[in-house]
């Protein structure tokens, strides 16, 4: 999807992203990945074992249930928030409304985490 | 800077970034790190032997200059638009007017990379 010289465009991204629970790479960093990814709804409880996850809200509230050895809490986030789930804490994303998101994680993490399940989706290329 | 609950404002990031050319860290994600920086003028050619550098624009214009075997270009990104420097390839990033940015990179990746020279500054805290 970028254009000859390499560039892609956020905005038309998200526009090309037609399902939430969708993860499309929108560029690679070495061995990590940059995922645009609609969230809408509740999603599963997981945890990446080996791996943080980088939450970054482009528009609409995003809410993150957390749970590890201090209990359950949550954290709401809206455009122009960032958020990091440490590896291994559990957490369940939960949009009222839907949500644009950029992902920031090592190529090969499942959406699923630990958790599988019929929500698992591979990553999709714009 | 974050608050209580781990939270980061990209807006409230680039508010406390007064100088040009300083990249503040916003998050990290296991060992890579991303970046804040704000850029106006020209910088340094220079190149990233080891590592991809992912550019993502959120005001203003930003030109990049690229050399490699096959010659020179210029990539110019606007807001929304995402570039990746490939590791090894030599680039000069300038800004007509001031420019905001994010990075993201592996931790300890330096700004001047293989050039080294006065330009070269340390990542700061926000």
């Amino acid at each position: 999807m970028s254009d000859a010289s390499g560039i892609r465009n956020i905005a038309d991204a998200f526009a090309r992203v037609a399902e939430p629970w969708q993860p499309h790479r929108l560029a690679s960093v070495n061995d990590y990945d940059v995922k645009v990814v609609k969230l809408d709804g509740e999603f599963v409880w997981h945890s990446h074992p080996e791996t943080d996850e980088l939450f970054l809200v482009r528009s609409g509230r995003l809410t993150i249930a957390l749970r590890d050895a201090d209990g359950e809490r949550e954290v709401e986030l809206g455009p122009d928030d960032v958020f990091v789930v440490p590896a291994g804490v559990e957490h369940r994303p939960r949009a009222e409304e839907a949500v644009e998101a950029l992902l920031i994680e090592p190529a090969g993490t499942v959406n699923t985490g630990d958790a599988g399940g019929a929500r698992t989706q591979p990553v999709r290329e714009l």
